[in-house]
């Protein structure tokens, strides 16, 4: 995978080391092949921008999630290859649709789609993509899986991807009021994060074959693990350097968004540090600044080493709901995956 | 149906009287409960979003033409109706994110989601809408469809969902470059209005157990009536008086998009009223008085005669393939569709 910096223990950046956690390389390594090649043929616009989307890949975390855990219910991860695929298509349709939402420019340190063509195209490629999703989990069928069991997968990655766009919505509608309830936040991040994480899972197990209490299992492992990872994305934002990151460093900042940490802040602070926070969120002028003055408060009242904790304690149930599965390298690599989820500083 | 502007023999509208053409009045109503019933308990932002883009309906020529596929191959209508009122969902979700592509602020004579609720929002709501078209199918499963069958309706409707985005973005494509191109025209037509309707009458056909003949031949059908139907829709911008049509009449004007009649006139008319069209379409000022110089043009060139002979031809077409069919009143109903089709006038 020359200049890919996806995956596999060739690559060599912090993100794969974290992530893939040592998935055999062949597989990496056909995953982003199917990725690359998912639209590079198609020269018009709306393959331009698929393409460009799609390529050079994240972290790829959900088709990493689907195959480990297709392999951990015992199924060939084979059959499951075109999910895994179209759960990234699934992933970044939502990344584009999410960078015309929160006007970000900058995606994976490159032009957003955007950005680079316009939100208006951006809007139709997003969709393109999200059909590719379902396009591809039809293709399953060629590669061996019961149709039985692609219709069962079928319903949850729908039912999950209506479930992520509830929880946008939630975001927007708790970010419009200004609401701080902490069972709000829960919720939405349960839906926007987690439910995706859920339906990669539990769409792998499906499609492999694996009885009822192991999909049941994997999807607990993946609704845990998604509030884990989103917790700590969110404390990304004031954890690490500016220059550590890009644009998104202060996309929280400039966009108001009321994270775990913020939430925490605002109930155990005292009403001149709360009156502070709603000052940066709301207000206007350079959000790095803005970002400092946050971070500060963020860092004396304790609310990062609270909102730490309870990521902490979401990965934790994560790999507790792994123990009904059979002992597999799988196994343990999502284990590491979980705890990778609230390690990593990117 | 008290108030429902959609179909069945009670329905006092143009629009269901050519539309429905009379499919059974209990099964209409089934379908528009159904559709009614999807959204309406959610009370989220998102539920009120998707409910208001849904209902009151427009004209569900799609579920309809869902419906009567699966009755003209024989199949129990009970079956694909979730994939009817999933089709329904799919297309809304089209008309919601075109909405904001082309900056329209009237859907079926009231505020469009975007203008409702907001450009971010409505790319939410349509994504929604796009996963309960496949959340819907998987349904099928519970009314008894076959999981072979519903495997194939994935496959053939996730590749028109995305052949629907290559002719949205291939209309951005032509209409940029200003290319008047008859073939790329007919192209774009066929990707962006015909792909969806072959997708649902093939659906519906593969649903209710028809073979591959049938399938095939409602493919066809479909293919041509999507042709006929939305060459016919462009013509309605020029044929009809401006007071008889909501804003749509002329966002063609405002959006300066580049329809048959338009291409005609250019290949016939002289270099003058070439250049009096292009003028129209690249320029500024009042649509209607802009739509009034383009409507004489294209009148006297014969271009609107011309695109409407195109149109005719394709519902000709349409007709022809429905010949391989059994002698059912499901298959006189897609014939009266077909005519329908370019003889309405909304």
């Amino acid at each position: 995978m020359p200049g890919h910096k996806g995956m596999g223990p060739t690559a060599s950046d912090a993100e794969s080391r974290d992530l893939s956690s040592g998935m055999p390389a062949s597989l990496a390594e056909k995953l982003c092949d199917g990725l690359a090649k998912r639209w590079q043929a198609e020269t018009s616009l709306l393959g331009s921008m698929c393409a460009h989307a799609l390529m050079p890949s994240g972290k790829l975390f959900r088709p990493i999630l689907l195959l480990e855990s297709a392999m951990a219910v015992g199924g060939d991860v084979e059959v499951v290859l075109p999910a895994a695929i179209g759960a990234e298509c699934g992933h970044v349709a939502s990344l584009v649709h999410g960078d015309i939402v929160h006007d970000d420019d900058l995606r994976r340190g490159r032009p957003s789609v955007q950005y680079k063509f316009g939100a208006d195209n951006a809007i139709v490629a997003g969709d393109a993509l999200l059909f590719d999703l379902f396009a591809a989990l039809a293709e399953c069928r060629g590669t061996g899986a019961r149709a039985e069991r692609i219709v069962a997968a079928l319903e949850v990655i729908a039912r999950c991807g209506i479930d992520l766009c509830r929880g946008q919505s939630l975001e927007a509608e708790l970010r419009e009021r200004m609401d701080l309830d902490l069972g709000g936040y829960l919720t939405m991040v349960k839906l926007k994060t987690a439910a995706l994480f859920r339906g990669v899972c539990e769409c792998g197990a499906l499609l492999a074959g694996g009885d009822q209490a192991m999909v049941r299992a994997l999807g607990a492992y993946a609704e845990n693990l998604g509030c884990a990872f989103q917790i700590h994305d969110d404390l990304m934002s004031y954890t690490l350097d500016a220059d550590a990151m890009d644009t998104s460093g202060t996309s929280d900042i400039r966009i108001g968004r009321l994270t775990l940490p913020v939430i925490l802040a605002c109930q155990i602070s005292s009403s001149e540090d709360r009156a502070a926070i709603m000052e940066v969120l709301a207000g206007e002028g350079d959000p790095i600044i803005r970002r400092d003055t946050l971070v500060s408060i963020l860092d004396h009242t304790g609310a990062l080493v609270s909102a730490s904790r309870v990521a902490r304690e979401y990965a934790e149930n994560a790999i507790a709901a792994l123990g009904v599965l059979p002992a597999t390298a799988s196994r343990d690599r999502l284990r590491g995956l979980a705890q990778a989820a609230i390690d990593r500083d990117r």
